[in-house]
Parts: C-alpha cells; sequence; structure tokens
C-alpha cells in the first residue's frame, strides 16, 4: 500500500482487522519497524484523538514525528493552479507538498471541506493536491469527504462487541447546531458496505448522503423504524448534502436516547455534543463504546502505518 | 503515588528534597525507566518554563512527550454537568479525559483560574473533571489554585542556598499592572509550612491570601517589619482574594529593591516584569537565585514523574 | 564553532560544503551524537521548511526537540534594557534567554526584522539578546537581517549543480506585494561572495541592498544585463533598504520568466507567490532548483549542529 487516502485502500477488511487486534494485544511488536523513520502531521484543522492517537502509533512502531498546524505555524497555502498569487496565500501546494517530502517518510494530513463550494470538495482539492505533489506516502487524517481511519476503527469497533454473526448496524443522523461535514458518514456507509452486516442509514429528508456512496444501502427517513432491533447504533450529524453544507433542522427529536436504541451498542466518533447528538444517559450507559471506539483509532492509525512503512 | 496535583502529595517534604537533588546531580540515571511510556502535556494557558522543563524532565527519563494546546489545537471543553451542549464547547471533559488517557501513560494539565468565578475556581473544576474522569495518573502544571511543581522547586531552591539550620523566609506581595492568580503564593505557603524554616507574609491589606491556607502563618502589613532579617524574599504578585481577582493597588512601593531586602536571596517563580514587581538591580545582583530555581523546575518535575512511573 | 548566527562564521565555505554533501549521502553516520542532547527550537515568527528541516536534522543526529511558537505558547518578551514592564510585554529577554538556555543544550531561533525600525533591526536586538543571556549555542534560523542556514544551503546547491569551474550566478529582485526582509538576500551575497563564482546582483533602483553587505559585488539596475550568461538566477524580493521598508514597485516587469533566464537554473528559497516573483513555467520546468534547495536545507542545519554539539 502506498497512500491511505479512503476505506477502499482497504483490500480485505477482514484480515485488516484481525492484524489490528494483533496489534491492540501487542502495541510494540514492530518498534524497530519505524526506526530512523518521520512522520509529519500536516492539520488544517483542529483534532484531539487523531492528533493524539497518530502519533501514539507512530510512537509505537518506533517512528519519530514532527506536528505541524498548517494555518498559524506556516504559510496561507495555494490550491489552484495558473494563479497570480497577490493575495492571501503565500505558497503554492506544488512547493509546499514536494518540500514536506523531503523532511519525512510519510505525510499525514488533515483538511476539512469549505462546506461551500461542494465541486471543490468533491475533488478533495488538499488531500488530492498533497498526492498529486508529494514524493512519500500520504495518510488521510479526514479529508472534505473522508475519514478512513475513523472508518476502520469503526469496523474494528463492531468486529470486537459483536455478538451475533450478522449484526445490525444503523447509522442515524443526530441533530447539531452547526454544519458538520458529511467525512466521518461517508467512510462509516463505506466500511460497513464491506462487512458482513445488516446496515441501514436513518435520516430526516433532504440529508442524504451522496447517493454515489449509500448505493443500494437503505436509507429510513423514520428513525424509529431504522433503530428496530438495532445491535450498534452509530450516531452522527452531518449537514445537507443536496442543500449543500445547510443545517435544515436543529430540533432534538432525532437526538438518540436510551429508549430509542434499547439493549444496541452506541457509537460515535467523539467529539459529541451532549444532550443535543446523545442524551447524557446513553454516553453514561453501559451500552456506549464512544470510549473503546477512540482507544481502536490509535490500533487502526498503527496498522496503517505498518503497512505503509513495510512498502517503503 | 498516583497523582500530583497539590502540595500535600509531598509525602515527605525532605526525603523529595534530597531525592530531587540526587537527580540533579545524575540527570539520566533512569533513562529507562519511562521508555515507551508516554507523557501528554495539554495547556489550556501560556507556558514556558513549565513546557519546557516539564518536556526536559520526561526526556530525561526517556519517556515520549505529546504537546498540545486545548484551546487551538482542539476543540472547547465543556465542564458542566448535564448541559445542553448547544453552545461554544464541542466536547464534554467526560470523554476529553477518558480519551487522552488511552493514548498516554500520564497526563498533565495547565489550566488557570477564571479570577471571576471564586466557586468555580475554588472547586478546581478543570483539574479536578481530568482527576474524575481520566484513567491515568495526571500532574499538575498550575491550576486555579495550586502551582505544587513550582512549590516543591522552590523548596529545593532554599534548601540548597540556605546557610543557616532554619532561614527565615518572607513571601512579599509585589505590585502587577494585571489581576493574577494565587496558585504560586498558594503553593509556596504550603510548601514552607512542611519545611524548617521561620516563614511570613507580607502583603497589603485586602490581599490576603486565603485563610484556610495560610493558617497560622503570620500575615504582615507592612513590608518593611516583614523583610527584617530575611534570609529569603519570595516576591509574588496576586490579586485580591476577598474581592476576589481585583487589582486594588498599582503604585510601586511595594516593589521589591536591593535597599529593602539587603543581604537576603532574592526568588521569584517568573516571568517577572522587571521595575514593576522587582527591580533591575535586585534581579541582576548576585543575590537573585531566579535562574537557578527555574533550573530545579526540571528536577522537580523528574522526581514526581519517576515515583509516578515507579506506581504504574 | 559556539555560535551560528552569520555566514561569516563558516570558516572555510568549500570544506562545509564537502562535509555537508557527504552527510547528504549518509545522514545518519552521526546518529550518536546527539543522544540525550536537545535541541529548543523558538519560533517568533512563521516557519515550514525551517521547523521542517531543522527538526529532521536534529533528529538525523540523535538530537530531541522541543519546538516553542514563542508568540501563542508563552509571554510577550522584553528587549529593551532599564524599562518598567507595565505594557504588553511579561518577560525579559534577561529571564527567558537564561532560563531556556537550561532546559536544553542548542537554541535555535527565528525572529523577523521590524521593517519599520531599521536600528533596531540593524542591531539585531532579538538575536544578540539571546546570543548574550544565554549559556548555550545559539543558531540563527533567521533573523533580522541574516539567514545563514539558507546562505550556506544555497552554496551547496550551487555547488551540486554547476557545470563549470567558475559559473556566473546573478542575485535578481523580483516583485512581490509585501514590504519583505533582507535577510535571505544578505545572507546569498555574503555566501557567494565566499564561492569561487561570478557574482553579480540586479535589482531596481532605490533597492540596493545595504552597502556594507554587498561591498564590491557589481549591482545592474538592468535585469536583462545582467542576466545575460548567467548559470545560475536566484529571485528574491525585498523591500527597499534606503527607503527602509518601503515597498516602491509592484508592476511585474521584474518576474523571471524563461524567456528571462534561458538554461540558467532558476533558485529561490521558498516560499515564493507564482506568477508574481517567478512564471508557473519557471518553477515547473526542468531547470528549477527550487525543491532540490529545499532538500539541502536538512543537511545544512544538520552540519551547522554536528560542528556544534562537536564542540559542546
Amino acid at each position: 500500500m502506498k497512500n491511505y487516502t479512503h476505506i477502499n485502500d482497504i483490500d480485505n477488511i477482514n484480515s485488516w482487522i484481525e492484524e489490528a487486534k494483533a496489534l491492540k494485544k501487542n502495541p510494540l511488536q514492530d518498534i524497530e519497524l519505524g526506526k530512523n523513520k518521520t512522520l509529519a502531521l500536516l492539520f488544517f484543522n483542529a483534532s484531539l484523538r487523531t492528533r493524539l492517537s497518530t502519533q501514539k502509533a507512530a510512537l509505537n512502531l518506533g517512528m519519530d514525528t514532527i506536528v505541524m498546524n498548517v494555518s498559524g505555524d506556516a504559510w496561507g497555502i495555494e490550491f489552484e493552479d495558473g494563479t497570480v498569487m497577490n493575495g492571501t496565500t503565500a505558497e503554492h501546494v506544488k512547493e509546499a507538498a514536494a518540500v514536506v517530502s523531503q523532511y519525512c517518510d510519510v505525510i499525514a494530513i488533515r483538511a476539512f471541506p469549505t462546506l461551500t463550494d461542494k465541486e471543490r470538495d468533491k475533488n478533495e482539492v488538499v488531500l488530492n493536491s498533497f498526492i498529486k505533489y508529494a514524493s512519500v506516502p500520504i495518510v488521510n487524517m479526514e479529508s472534505a469527504t473522508s475519514h478512513p481511519l475513523q472508518g476502520f476503527t469503526d469496523a474494528i469497533s463492531i468486529s470486537e462487541n459483536k455478538t451475533k454473526k450478522k449484526p445490525k448496524v444503523v447509522l442515524s443522523w443526530a441533530p447539531h447546531i452547526k454544519a458538520l461535514p458529511h467525512a466521518v458518514g461517508n467512510s462509516f456507509v463505506q466500511a460497513m458496505q464491506k462487512m458482513d452486516v445488516e446496515f441501514v442509514i436513518a435520516n430526516p429528508e433532504g440529508y442524504n448522503l451522496d447517493p454515489k456512496i449509500t448505493k443500494e444501502t437503505p436509507i429510513y427517513h423514520n428513525q424509529e423504524e431504522a433503530l428496530k432491533d438495532a445491535d450498534f447504533v452509530y450516531a452522527k450529524n452531518w449537514s445537507s448534502y443536496d442543500e449543500y453544507g445547510k443545517v435544515l433542522k436543529t430540533d432534538l427529536d432525532w437526538m438518540i436516547t436510551n429508549k430509542k436504541i434499547g439493549d444496541a451498542k452506541f457509537m460515535h466518533c467523539l467529539p459529541v455534543r451532549r444532550n443535543v447528538v446523545v442524551a447524557d444517559e446513553v454516553l453514561d450507559g453501559e451500552n456506549s463504546l464512544v470510549i473503546e471506539q477512540s482507544n481502536n483509532r490509535t490500533f487502526a492509525a498503527q496498522l496503517v502505518l505498518k503497512k505503509i512503512l513495510e512498502n517503503l
């Protein structure tokens, strides 16, 4: 594997899950593999879990890490071709990506969508520019449309916690006050489509994800119906895809409660707004997997980095 | 020892001082102790000495470090229970603390007081939330009411520089233009109360520290009287505790000068505003211990981390 | 060598170039040299290449690194002597430099000029204060008037790419919309003056660099004439030195194009504004050395750190 930028970079999700579980049992088994190799983590946006778990994964592999907040630490970066750069951007990604490639062995990058320019977001301008102009492998730490480290993490967590061969997994849209990206939802959908689960999506009308991603996955606009007999309920807000980036609904009737999910395991990528996305009773209850999910972030990232290092 | 959050976590200050001095003589003696262990340093506020010395202490123990400015790098954190999180905070400390615990072996945290909400500050909401919800040891890198790494450092510095069995130590309030926390003053008071010194406090009327902390320690409102025959003068500004967070006095008549302290050693935790808190002549003179104090920050932090690592 | 703050700290540029090339061939040859030594990187200004390449250089030497954005992470620093610090600065450089010296073995520092206070910039107040008050070696990562890691890098790059014994090297001013420092231009001039090259400078009238730096180097105000038969063209904008910090000219007639430079190799320190300083066709063409230059930043920094470590 060269880059890890999309769930489709996972060639066999079941074998990856088993490999990640093995790393979790023995995190330091490959401590020599990354010796004298450097991972650069470039953040265009805020991060807690991704920032820390990806660093921890690199440390478990014996790698050195260099972290940079691109906005703030460095220069405004230009992504358009042929621009006369007489505005606010001071460095073109052609140079930035090529330059950073020379100081490290792998580049991990986080760059959220605009949520205003649908074409630019769909084209993954930032991520794809780095892929194009960097000379080292790229890891996606959440791009405009995709969060494949999270999607893989979620697959691991479901595998660890399932109590039947083919559990029912529901991805439910949940309320939020701000316009949020589709990346986590997209990657979760794509991960579930690769797993042996009964998978459905619940979201209000006007909130369907990109049909090129949801494909044949059933979409319910009735949350209660979708949640029936669920084994896992994954809550996540996203803004409208059709009315791109718009918040169409802010009332709390889609908030996840104990009554709604019954005995199902509750999942969320975090950060989560309590009593907006999900009630305290769910997060503080025994069926919440959110902390365990965040723990698995380390081993998802570690397996990805391991596969990249083995291929350098 | 699990957490180090208060001077009272020091079970025997004299033996701790001797152990810290031993580390200072041979900083790398425990370089294997922290191997493959990670310290996360979380900053809600600015830091120079604490940031660098705590990292250095961890490196001396062979630990890896991950540094994060919580405000800026990550999400606004909510500390109140039961809130409907539809405002500016995006993640609850319940999740944040539990999550970070999974990526590191020890969490060090800096979070200053509000200086407007006395109850919240007294309750150490941020620090105590991390203690409550984290699953790994917590080190206090200055909280709302306490700076125990500084207090322990100061005890080491006095022990190293005393020329008589029971020196006289004076903590003197000094002027400043801004409202400053009580944390350094509080921890210094508590450290001195554990040492074999003659200890008094000097501050203007209206500036008494929390009486639950000062206890039986004599408080003078006449600086000259308090400073008489002092062996060590520790200068520090703090805002009013009674009129909580208020600046009642900005004239410079309490500024420390050579004339005031005579042959006493001068101490300050730094950063210090020259010619406001203390005159140039004192800081640039032979009796200033401020640089040596800052050097001892490394070994205070190193001993604390060592004791935590030994107990993991 | 104690400090590396100016091109004049290079005692023999040809032997340094050969040593740097040897490090480039075998970057990990001195991986034991910096073991348990710490480099502090202090940034008063933004940085991409310098930030990453200097960290990488330190890692190649086995050093630990601690990075700090002084503005933001720490306190406002005062540089004037004798000030009553009742304004926005909270810590004097006398303390800051002495304190940081105790937590690390080498301090690298970036501090741009004011471009408004010529005397202050000429006096290198920030850099020289650190040199004066620190007790460990100082490396200049670009100061008010000098960028000697870049200048040395450029000398390496010219040495690697020259195809004749004494190539013609032209430093050409180029357009920009903002007022930029003179540091890169100055250090490049000083590096070229030490090399066996035919070196000339081209800049519009009013844009001559400090004559104490350019000395006998020919200065052309006719760009075309200067570029004739050039083997290397180094483009760089700077603001006026005579009308200090002023931008006198923003039209693009001095922009570097393929037609202007012909077969000459193109150099720039980056970041570069495309189609303002230089046309896309040049940067994307075969004669651009800019990415290779940035790669050499690592080995320039590594040699400097190596020489400092050998002398500790």
